[in-house]
Formats: C-alpha cells, sequence, structure tokens
C-alpha cells in the first residue's frame, strides 16, 4: 500500500467542508489525512440564511451550522477553527498557517490541497465605510453582529446600500424588525441581473412592503458621530440618517492568497480550474466562491457566489481527490429570490448580458396566473423570455411572481441547459392540473409568444 | 379571392374550440364560415374542474366555463350547443347532425372537418351500473348531477369506484362535504400511473383524510333498491352501503363515430393522426380526448385525456387549418394531482411501463424537504427517478409530496423531454434559496443517488 497521504483545505465552509467530505467517503483515515482550516468562529455553515437570522425567522444560529467540528473530528477530519492560511507554497507543497487566537505559526504539508477560501464582500473606498454601525454581510460573525444591533442598539433608521439579491433579503429582515428601511442603490433598478421591465416589479414590490428606495444614486460617504458610529448615509442628492447601515454590494473571489502562489486566476479575479475543479498548479484544487467558471451560454468566465455551486464543485474536488471522476460543467447563471409574498427568479442571460455576448435577441413578457383561474388562491405572475433571433434558441428567463412563480425558473433552467428552442418548448408535456397551473401553463404561453416574436421578425426579413 | 370555405368542428370542448378560435385568428369569416356542434348543454368547460365544483372549492357553474356561446358567436363561430354529430360522410365532406331539442336532423358539409368527440367514461357491464345515484364523471351535466344529489339528496355515505385521479379527486370532494367516503379498486395500490411504493404514500394520505380504501377488491355488482336507486357497492369481499356512487374507471376515446366513417384508429381505439393532426381520411382533422397519440419515451401509441393535450392539438389542427404549420410532438405522460396537502406527481415511464417497453432500469427514491431545513413550513417531498441501465437516461420521475411538492416535475419532465442521463442532471443549474429548496435540491440529490446506482449495476458487469 502507498504511503498515507494528507489533504489540507483551507476554507472551513460549503465547498472546503463538501470536499473533505467526499474524499474520506472514497478514502480511509489510514489512506488518506484530511485537515481544514478556517479563520471564522463557525464551519459548514449556510451563509444564505444570514437574513433569516437577522430577521428572526431563524431563531438560533445553531440552526444556521450543518455540521459542528466535533463531527467532523468524528468522521475523521480534523477541522481548525481560528486559523488562517497566510501563505501557499505550491513548490514545496506547504501553507503557513497561523492561529488567530495566539497559538504562533506553521507551515503545513500537504500531498493535495483544495483552495475554498470564498469571497470578500465589497467595500466601498469611501469616507466613514469602516465606521461602527456599517456591516458587511458574508460570514456568520457579520450576522450575529447585526443581530446583536438590531436587539440591543434599538436601531429606528436602517439604510441598505446594494439592490442586488442580499441588499433586498436583508431590507426586508429588517423591515420585519419594525425598523424603517431605506435601500440606495446607484443603478436606475434593484436587481441588475434582471431586465429594467422586471427589475421595476421588484422595485414596486419592495416600495410594498414599505422599504423607501433611493435608485439611480451613487453613495458618497457616511457621516459618523464624535465617537466614530456612522449617522447618515450620504448620496448625491440627499442624505439619509441611519442608526445602522447594511452593505450589500456583492462579493468578488477571495483569491488573494492563490494569486500571491502563483495560482492562475482569470479576468473575474477568480481561480481558474479545469472542469475536475483543478488549478493550473500541480497537485492544488480550488472550489467555491474563490473561483471562476464557465457561462455555458456566453461561453465566458463568470464568478457566481452561491452556495449550490459551491456544494456541487466541492464534492467534484473531492471525488477528484479520492481517485473518482467527476465534473462540473459550469452555470447558466440560475438564482431565485423571496421577498416577502414576492418571489423572483432568472437564468440564462439578461438583455444586456446576451448583447454583451453578441446575441441579437427578441423578449416576452406575459403575465398569468398561478393557478386556473377559478381556483382560489392563484397569483399573478410575469414570465419573461429572451430568445435568439432566428435561431429562437431560448437565451434567458426571468420571473416576477407570488407564490409559486419562483421555482418555475427550473424547467425554464433544463431547456436552457439543453439548447431548446422557444418554438420546440411550445409542445413541452408539463404537469396541468386546477391547483398548480392554468390549462395552458405560464411556461407555454410565454414559449408560444416568444415563437411568435422570433416568427414575426423572421418575416419582416431584416 | 377562392371561394369561401366550410370549417365544421365535431365537439365544442378544449380541442374543438381551441381549433375553431385558432383558424378564426388565421382566416377571417368572409373566407372561412366556423360551425361547431356539440351534444352537451355547455361547451368550452374545464372538466378538470369538476372536482372542485363538487367539493364547493368552486361555488358557480358559470366559472368552469371559458367561453360562452355568444362570445364564439361575437368572434364569427357558429357554435350549436345540443346538436349532435350521428354521421360522417367523408366521401361526400358532410355530416348528419341531430338537433337534441327536436329540431329534427340535417346534412351539415364541410371544407374541412375537424372530430373532437372527447372520450367516454369506462362504464362496468355490471348489475346496477345503470342504477339511479351511480355517476359518472365526463361533462359538465355530471357534476352538476353530483353536485345536486350532495346538497339536495343528504347522502351519508358515498363510494367512489376507481382510484385513479379523478377518483381520488372525487374521494376528496365528497370528504369535504362532509360524506362517510369509501374507494375501492381492483388494483393494489391507488394511481397506477405510479410505481406501487409510491402508490402506498398516496394511500397513507388518503387514510390520512378519512378515506377508507378497499383495494385489490374489483367490484362486483351495484345494489339498487325497489325503486331503482343504488343502495351499496358489492365486492368479492363485502358490501358497502352507498347512497351515492362515484365512478372513476377512467376513459376511453370516444371515436366510435369516426371508425364507423372508416377514418383509421389505432390499438387504443383513438383516432390515429399525424403530428400536424390530420386524420388518414381526406380533409378530416382530429384532436383531443379522441386521439392516440405516440409516447416519446415508449414509442407505443397512447391515449391520455388531459385538458393541456387537447388545448394543444386544437390549436395545431387550427394553425393547419388556417394555413400555417404547427405540430403536436407526442406525450411524455406528464401528470400532476392534488388530494388535499398531499402533491402527486409523475413523467415518462413507471417501473411496468419501461419493463413493457423493453427497457431495464434502476431507480431510487429519496426523501428530502421543498426548504432548508432552517426555514420553517418545509415540507416532506419523495422524489422517484427510473433510469435505464448502462446508458443511464432518465425514463420517469414520481414525485409524492406536500406543499411546493409536485410542479417541481415540470423540470424533470424537460430533462426526460430532452433525454438527459442522470449523470448529466446532477450539474444541472437549479434554483437555490432557503425557501425555495436545500442547497442540495431534491432532484440533484435523486440524480446523484441514481447515477451511483448506474455506476454500481455497471461495476457489477451482468
Amino acid at each position: 500500500m502507498a504511503a498515507r497521504e494528507r489533504l489540507l483545505v483551507v476554507g472551513g465552509d460549503a465547498a472546503g467542508m463538501s470536499a473533505a467530505s467526499q474524499a474520506r467517503r472514497l478514502r480511509a483515515p489510514d489512506d488518506l489525512e484530511i485537515v481544514a482550516v478556517e479563520r471564522g468562529h463557525h464551519a459548514s455553515y449556510a451563509a444564505c440564511g444570514i437574513p433569516y437570522y437577522v430577521g428572526g425567522v431563524v431563531e438560533e444560529l445553531d440552526s444556521l451550522i450543518a455540521r459542528t467540528p466535533a463531527e467532523f473530528q468524528e468522521r475523521g477530519i480534523d477541522l481548525r477553527l481560528r486559523t488562517e492560511a497566510v501563505e501557499i507554497d505550491p513548490g514545496g507543497g506547504r501553507v503557513r498557517v497561523r492561529s488567530l487566537d495566539g497559538g504562533g505559526e506553521s507551515w503545513e504539508p500537504y500531498d493535495h490541497l483544495v483552495i475554498a477560501t470564498g469571497a470578500v464582500p465589497t467595500r466601498p473606498r469611501l469616507p466613514g465605510a469602516d465606521a461602527e454601525g456599517v456591516h458587511g454581510v458574508q460570514i456568520l460573525d457579520d450576522g450575529v453582529a447585526i443581530r446583536r444591533a438590531v436587539e440591543d442598539g434599538s436601531p429606528r433608521r436602517a439604510v441598505v446600500v446594494g439592490g442586488g439579491y442580499i441588499g433586498l433579503e436583508m431590507a426586508e429582515a429588517l423591515v420585519m424588525r419594525g425598523l424603517e428601511v431605506s435601500l440606495v442603490d446607484f443603478a436606475d433598478q434593484p436587481m441588475r441581473t434582471l431586465d429594467p421591465d422586471m427589475g421595476a416589479l421588484v422595485a414596486d414590490a419592495m416600495r410594498g412592503i414599505g422599504v423607501k428606495l433611493y435608485l439611480g444614486e451613487p453613495v458618497e460617504g457616511f457621516d459618523t458621530s464624535p465617537d466614530g458610529r456612522v449617522t447618515a448615509v450620504r448620496t448625491e442628492s440627499r442624505t439619509l440618517p441611519a442608526d445602522l447601515v447594511v452593505l450589500g454590494l456583492g462579493v468578488r473571489p477571495a483569491s488573494g492568497l492563490a494569486r500571491e502562489a502563483g495560482i492562475e486566476t482569470g479576468p473575474t479575479g477568480g481561480i481558474v480550474t479545469d472542469r475536475r475543479m483543478r488549478t493550473r498548479t500541480d497537485r492544488v484544487w480550488a472550489a467555491g466562491d474563490c473561483v471562476e467558471t464557465r457561462h455555458l451560454i456566453s461561453g465566458a468566465p463568470v464568478a457566481i457566489a452561491l452556495g449550490t455551486h459551491a456544494n456541487k464543485q466541492g464534492r467534484v474536488a473531492g471525488i477528484g481527490i479520492g481517485g473518482g471522476y467527476a465534473t462540473f460543467p459550469g452555470v447558466i447563471g440560475t438564482a431565485v429570490s423571496k421577498i416577502c409574498h414576492v418571489e423572483v427568479a432568472r437564468t440564462g442571460l439578461n438583455e444586456a448580458e446576451a448583447a454583451a455576448a453578441g446575441f441579437e435577441t427578441l423578449s416576452v413578457a406575459v403575465g398569468s396566473t398561478t393557478r386556473v383561474g377559478y381556483i382560489p388562491g392563484g397569483a399573478a405572475m410575469t414570465t419573461k423570455l429572451i430568445a435568439e433571433r432566428r435561431s429562437g434558441r431560448l437565451l434567458g428567463a426571468q420571473i416576477v411572481g407570488e407564490e409559486n412563480a419562483a421555482k418555475r425558473i427550473d424547467g425554464l433552467a433544463i431547456a436552457l441547459w439543453n439548447g431548446m428552442t422557444v418554438e420546440e418548448m411550445t409542445g413541452l408535456d408539463l404537469g396541468y392540473a386546477p391547483p398548480f397551473a392554468p390549462v395552458w401553463d405560464p411556461v407555454l404561453i410565454a414559449a408560444r409568444k416568444a415563437a411568435d416574436a422570433v416568427e414575426r421578425d423572421m418575416r419582416s426579413g431584416s
């Protein structure tokens, strides 16, 4: 039998711990030692649950933690919290780690390294951005800090900066906590991953739950009190008093450690891997928010921080290290979110992304209900499809609606994944019964309208 | 301009009126006269709404009627209710029709004929099957009769014969009306379109709402009172007293009229058409429950009575008659149903159907929840996938679960439609957010387990 090998995992969240767990499933402790280092207080947690913890939907922080260090220990995975990797030495096959609780530094050798360092929240380089009371939303410790501020500090007014998924979800959480909430974004719409017409529906919904929206207003700075606490958010047009500020400006891959070690990163800043999640550097794998992957429709590299990708990629890396074969094929940009009663979903390319990728497109947006009209409880939904001119190939889809609307994106995502045309989609055999769908499912109606648009465009002969 | 043509439509429900409406959209009244005959009191209605009308979820019968004769008249469609087609003369291009309200008979000429005669409910050839108090469920008039019996006759005990979708939905409706309900089926499980293990989950759910199930018991007859009313349902093992009996034994294509005219029907009894919905007889089209279509996975002809197919086929026929081109590609057997809080869905082939089509299969059934564990309101669901041995191609899927479970079948149906393997499905980019799905969507978990099963089977080398 070969000598026992050592797997070192840097980063103890979804991607890292999936890789560790999968490798362990395939290789026993006497064949593969597994050590994972994580600089935070928690590992294997659900960052996407933070807004629900802040809003009080989730009572206990522990509910967000999938597995404790003790549980990993039982499976033969040595997970070390509050331990930060500070340097990778690929030539020497070792990583320098530092105990954040005063335990000094050491070099940890590896035969296989998984980099799963996640993402870092974008912080604006603006005066006051680091003031007390200005919170990012990334790790569980951020959620703890915001909830503590809400429960102990009795803040009255909150300002959320950034109208992406996390910003909107945090705005809702703070509304649920009884705060007056304003949301500021430099763009003219929330959720720029949607087209403007669909984004406008989301804006209406946010206003409907009482969030004040200030769109098209870049933040210019943060006012602070003499003791260094944030007191207001300043834009070009106004000053918004704030007892609490949440930054939801998106994240970028935390790839600095890898880059400094000469491990290749791409145009998105994410670490470059092949479909088995191997970096260009020998014995080094990477997975999760720190990597870039391929967008299967545009063909372009993208970095999309999402737990579902991190889990899949970590699993693929772990299978590879375990001696098996698995691949991560890429993404098509599927995302769903729920803001109070409003559900939002998208997949593929939006109109701007499609244009940037060189596609000419035709779009249709169709209003419908989630059930047959005569069954009570049906809700409104708008389905938008974006198809390529001439070929009619589906390039993207967006849904804004109420209960039971958003998960319909999965069917559209699978149609897109398989390269279906909107004409082909009109024949799809989807589930029909009065409590679930009108006799013409919203997806089929949208496909028909899109197919009509493609045909009209062909006839116009331009 | 050519002489004005005449379209005659036999049958005024979903398929017939879709064909009429679509043809009208494409051809003006001075180019195409459209006459539709329907022998019932209603046209263009939602038969799938009957259980909801009986149960009282739908208050008014009119809610089930999509369009009135007057509305069709306005669009230049001459819809004649209570008018039955009794003979087709394809050589002469005419149909003999009879007014059921005493208006006599006449021959109606056509240039294009659409046969949309629907389906007839299976009635057992058993003593007492035609007794008063024994109801089929097919046309709106049946729904009216059952609801009247419930509201005026104060029945206490109902027996439903047949455990398919309609039988289960009617059983629920009668429970909602406060009746003691028994359900009898000759098979050992309800919903034989599901595999036995999934059917058992449905049986549990039916018992949970108080329906007594007598499975594996063929009905042998119906007892009647001296005045000819049903008093009990007899099986081999027992006599079930009944004030009301509902037959939910399925339907077969109402193709007799066509067959007598020499129009080809197939092994299912349904009228044979091409993908444009043309029969083998010149100038005669057919659509809806009276036709047979191709099952895209088994390749076999099937007759599936479902409003969504009828609407699509009618539209395709109408486009063809209107001078356009559209096709109905076939079906994959997707169906959904909701019985109280239990949602049921299926697509493709079940294990028995796959075996009959010559496939060897591997199946997995995976229990999961519809949401992340820490979000309240998640519900249990079981997802079953059936994959072909060796190729790993998805052949069928079944879901039994609670809220928000069933419509996930659409994604599986689209994967199946596109010939995906379960291995390919493990990489799918589906919508993830805590209120909608666990980080591993039930569909992805099931795909992974199925892929593992395919791999294990290959390794076993048999």
